[in-house]
């Protein structure tokens, strides 16, 4: 039986949304949890009977939001720092967290390890497009502002294993972000890249920012720091146009009737572009699967992360990783 | 009187909706046309009595949008090369193009010239946010894609002067474009930037990607790589959005109805958004006022940004530019 390890302190919220998003992912799929935190705070939200598919490991301390991520690994006895102990030393196949994300991800590196071949574990995150049921995967969306070309590449590379092996995609286009289509088109380390990316079947070449949104490729590769803005941009505008949509709406009568006939059509909309829809982002090449959650987590989002992370931990991705990234390297 | 040279084919859609939109400004300011083009194609679409204010400029080449900006120089016949030499030799005090960006931008960095104290002339446009009426100007949005820290710094100073001199916002809150809001966040070269940044009053710090449209801050600076993808995404999300929200209309009798009460509430939302509504971007640091417009400029964009071109050219921003980047260098 596959073991998950959840940091159940580190979200925004506390540890109510992140048990009840276990609880609806044990009635669903057949896994064991292993909660992670003040066993007084957890035990409570748990009903009784689940004794043989919840076990507690404590952990008296919570790394805050606000913390540097390079104080992660002197907090032992936090959530974050114990859930990912439970992975390294076999107690768990997967991890999922909630919490700080760049703590989550430095421990993971650091104390997980890294892949063989992998410089710079990348996160990868799924983004809506118009077409329906169609994901665009965005990677890295955070991990590593500043990437040297190679880190590039093997982005590209990893993310072709997760296309593969989880997406159900056996031949993504993989595009490189860009300032523009053409193959010229670029800044020094991005057209570096782009030379490098050449090597693989399904590169299909640059990619602008539009394109994460209109279906056209499924992988988009970028560094961590253009690739937050990307993020960050997408969520602005969609809140600033749903923002002005409803000040209007509000400023008169008939709009607000039209509002209630629409109701339906924006409840679309929010499922078309939910994000709790897959829950998390993985953080690709290192040795057990990472997810990191959103702070903001609903249960649903925590459910959807953990059915991923059995998803993950079931597939051959890693074995994957390594040996494409090894052919390259011959 | 002013005078504004006026590329008249290289937008997408030919001279037509650039001339009106030329005929439109005149009918509501004060200033003279010089349409540059292919005169046989433009003259016909001028009504007659005009003759005072609108004098032709014959170029009988045009330089299409998928050509390389680096042959601009070259292309000594094209509507932008002489659209630009009219600026350049003082028959002209400002020149607007809807033709190829990298071109205008190329010939009006090498053949107008930089300011005295400008190393790269950035990119400058307005983005709209929620609160009505109030836009966040970005640069670079293109011109500049690799960019040093210095670069950066100069960008700022030119956006004050620009924010002072043409939106009269007289201590404008100037930021730094980052994956995270923390003094500590950044990449390499942002980082350096945000040192050198800390030099200027009315610097407040990092932004985020979302920044741009909650309408915290005044000005975002960036590199034209970042800025460029920035623009993309965020047309790209609108742009999704308002075709999932149309194709689930038509799914569905009731929501058409509301749709249809929900007109004006749409229309108002497009109004808000309207990048027509300043017409185009100008390119600072250069001696005379340069306006870059999209090439599926609108009428309404043409005179907007012919609008933008005589505002410009009656302030006082590229003294300014000058003073400022002198005083920072003493």
């Amino acid at each position: 039986m596959i073991k998950i390890a959840i940091d159940a302190m580190g979200g925004d919220f506390g540890p109510a949304p992140i048990v009840e998003g276990v609880l609806q992912a044990l009635s669903e799929a057949s896994f064991e949890a292993i909660l992670v935190g003040k066993r007084a705070e957890i035990e409570p939200l748990v009903p009784k009977g689940l004794e043989s598919r919840i076990s507690y490991e404590e952990a008296s301390d919570v790394f805050d939001m606000d913390e540097m991520a390079t104080d992660a690994l002197k907090r032992k006895d936090s959530s974050i720092y114990k859930a990912i102990e439970l992975v390294r030393n076999g107690s768990a196949d997967a991890v999922v967290s909630a919490g700080h994300s760049g703590a989550t991800m430095s421990l993971a590196t650091l104390r997980i390890g890294r892949l063989d071949g992998v410089s710079r574990p990348p996160i990868a995150t799924l983004m809506p497009t118009i077409i329906r049921g169609k994901k665009t995967l965005v990677l890295d969306v955070g991990a590593n502002v500043d990437c040297k070309p190679e880190h590039l590449f093997e982005f590209a590379v990893m993310s072709e294993a997760y296309a593969q092996q989880i997406l159900r995609i056996q031949k993504p286009k993989i595009s490189l972000l860009s300032n523009g289509e053409e193959d010229c088109k670029g800044n020094e380390t991005s057209k570096a890249a782009f030379e490098l990316l050449k090597k693989m079947d399904n590169f299909v070449g640059n990619a602008e920012g539009n394109q994460v949104f209109d279906g056209s490729v499924d992988i988009i590769v970028c560094d961590g720091f253009v690739g937050n803005i990307l993020l960050k941009t997408a969520e602005g505008v969609s809140g600033a146009i749903s923002k002005i949509i409803k000040r209007n709406i509000k400023e008169s009568a008939i709009a607000m009737i039209g509002a209630v006939l629409l109701k339906r059509v924006f409840k679309k909309l929010k499922n078309d572009v939910d994000y709790d829809e897959y829950g998390g982002a993985p953080l690709l090449g290192v040795k057990k699967c990472t997810i990191i959650s959103h702070g903001k987590s609903s249960p649903k989002a925590i459910k959807n992360a953990i059915f991923q992370s059995i998803k993950f931990s079931q597939s051959n991705i890693n074995e994957q990783i390594i040996s494409k990234l090894a052919s390259y390297n011959q």
